[in-house]
């Protein structure tokens, strides 16, 4: 039962996806703005749904800061229909030729980019994200099936009710919308080998859910979201510059994936920096700091790094530090526990800036910049459906154009090969 | 003791390719020529190797066809040689930035290619496969793990004993080119869940290979290789090109991915196309032809197409044949039992060129061309790892910069996230 409504809602996006990829831009925007408008109209239905989700919430005691995700209020709704906004004044890539040449034979060769197709995402307890992933899949011709978190079910199913009978009545094919909604978690491992009706699988949420995925999946999948985040203070940086960039990555938001999670600090700038830097993070962040013996001899409060330390991802107010002899060091340790998700150098120096640029191997490498900046909407797309830390297909932010695939169109008058 | 090998060989892989990435183009390309005039100085070691299986090819009673892939002859190794020095001349995409923007806050954001890392190859019988794996992931700064088909072990124990000495010679890291050498197919197995060596897996070789892969890898696949093609001529289309386009399609290369398997043909053209054409494939060529009932009653020696005939990829002298009423027709045709490979239209309709362009779920979608030309070589990329039948990362052919990624590379001047 829960793999008959797996498959058959699979089923309708797949149909759906045909006529999808033929809309016009006008008429997926146009389903956007009454999207927006009829999750502002229907808010009260879906304010009454997530209250049942909030009430088992708290019967199950989930932690506060899980209830907090999970709660929508009226102001929230406000933010997933401007959000849907926001997605339809988006450019749309569809159909745009990214290049295309001609052959000494005279055909003409293009790349054009198309939607992928079929786009499963599964995904944990925060509601907004059903608006959000529906929204970045119709815009760029993509059908959807979701795969919510058991504990916003009904929050999921008013919304996605919504949504969906507003994009049929502003022309979007019936069936684009799926939302699984069987809490069965085997349905999750059904639509992991579903590569007959997803084209491919995004999980969005914590590691546990992203290795399960990338484990069983046979569907292609785009990884996500673990960040082992580093800024390397070189000896030629501007100490000031640095303070203020080692204090925004690790306290600006230290719960996501793009935090810095550990800092590496330069031998010679060590005793001129650490102290009064550890000291602020301490004091005024309120950040626990666990250092090697070198940076312990120079702040003695501060506590024992452990291995395990320096591959943690803590997402919270702690910070690993290690002092290091040079960048070499610096770039040895980023290879050893870094995740290749963000990495920062800070330096005035033209060679290391260089080289690290080049030898570091991350989906975002920066010279003197926060890595908090590693996200869709900071690089400019408008739009962010994720964080690819993978190398396939697309690595880092991933904005519009990476929901799409490419074809080679070939016009010719004739052409037969020799 | 398999797993012992291919795992310490991926690990060594992997290890290189942390100094591969930050090769100069001319050390590449110097390693590409060395390797090339080392195939041939060292042509009679291939040669004596390949005699060993061929011999045992022989006992195993392999098809003439197969063994006719497996021989080696001066003549092949210098293609082979010639192979690699083709891509010593190509341009080298690693380090290219395809794209940087500045931020309102003056952060410059950049695309950079980089290589991917380790590249795991897995193929059947043909060994000069091997080199031109090898120089292409060389090229692109990857490095790479090789497991051949066991009828070719001796051939490539030789070919990358040759070209790993000539390459480190040349100053590539030790280690960037592994072959599995074992033929115990459990080292498959393992290579298919090596994500913490390899990056990407790319099969290439017959559909059985390709379906293992994909339903078995943990690891990402670029899957290649089955093409059900079509060429639907419109009732608008010029006959005399319909015709030379379809004898090529046919016949120019049966045996490949990208030759047409079935002719769709507009009712209203059918009888004057068909009997004559149909007549030329079958005399002139040696094509068996089988068609639905309209084309039956055209030309009464065609025999009957089955609904299997419409779903195989015949790689053979083989065509099916039917008759449609119109675009739309043919178009769901291809959608029901097409690919996805590569799809043409004849016609000299320019509303119906530009629909089917649009609505064509294809790789490749020709208008007025013999799908013939779906080639990395005849687009003009001077190089081919394979025809990417996915749409994750690449779809259609793929070149060098098919087999490297990105990072963002950020540069900044003191940037803070506010």
């Amino acid at each position: 039962m829960v793999k008959d409504e797996v498959i058959s809602k699979a089923a309708k996006a797949k149909e759906a996806s045909r006529l999808m990829g033929a809309l016009s831009t006008s008429v997926k925007n146009q389903a956007l703005l009454i999207m927006a408008e009829e999750l502002l109209e229907r808010a009260d239905e879906i304010v009454e749904a997530n209250k049942i989700d909030m009430a088992k919430g708290r019967e199950r005691r989930l932690s506060s800061a899980l209830l907090d995700r999970l709660l929508l209020t009226e102001r929230r709704i406000d933010e997933m229909a401007e959000g849907l906004k926001a997605i339809a004044m988006l450019p749309d890539p569809v159909g745009e030729v990214i290049s295309m040449w001609r052959r000494p034979n005279g055909l003409q060769v293009g790349k054009m980019r198309v939607p992928i197709g079929v786009i499963g995402i599964i995904y944990e307890a925060r509601p907004n994200v059903t608006v959000d992933a529906v929204g970045l899949c119709l815009k760029t011709g993509n059908t959807v099936v979701l795969r919510g978190g058991s504990e916003a079910v009904n929050s999921n199913k008013a919304i996605t009710k919504i949504i969906s009978e507003a994009a049929v009545r502003a022309g979007i094919p019936d069936g684009a919308i799926q939302l699984i909604e069987t809490t069965d978690r085997e349905a999750v491992n059904i639509l992991l080998k579903l590569n007959e009706y997803l084209d491919i699988l995004i999980p969005r949420g914590g590691a546990g859910l992203i290795q399960t995925v990338l484990k069983n999946a046979t569907v292609p999948v785009i990884e996500t979201g673990v960040g082992n985040c580093h800024v390397y203070v070189d000896n030629e940086a501007e100490l000031k510059m640095a303070e203020k960039i080692v204090i925004n990555a690790k306290t600006q938001r230290p719960g996501v994936c793009n935090a810095m999670e550990t800092l590496l600090v330069h031998r010679d700038v060590a005793a001129d920096l650490l102290p009064g830097l550890l000291g602020t993070l301490k004091n005024d962040y309120g950040v626990e700091i666990r250092g090697c013996p070198e940076t312990k001899a120079l702040v003695n409060w501060v506590q024992d790094a452990t291995e395990d330390d320096y591959y943690a991802e803590f997402l919270d107010l702690i910070l690993a530090v290690k002092v290091v002899n040079d960048i070499d060091d610096a770039m040895n340790h980023i290879y050893k526990y870094g995740t290749k998700h963000s990495e920062a150098i800070i330096t005035t120096n033209y060679n290391k800036a260089r080289q690290f640029l080049q030898e570091v191997d991350a989906a975002a490498v920066y010279v003197n910049a926060s890595t908090r900046f590693t996200d869709g909407y900071q690089f400019g797309f408008g739009a962010e459906i994720g964080i690819s830390t993978q190398k396939l297909h697309a690595r880092g932010p991933m904005g519009l154009p990476e929901l799409t695939t490419i074809k080679y169109i070939i016009l010719g008058d004739g052409q037969i090969r020799e």
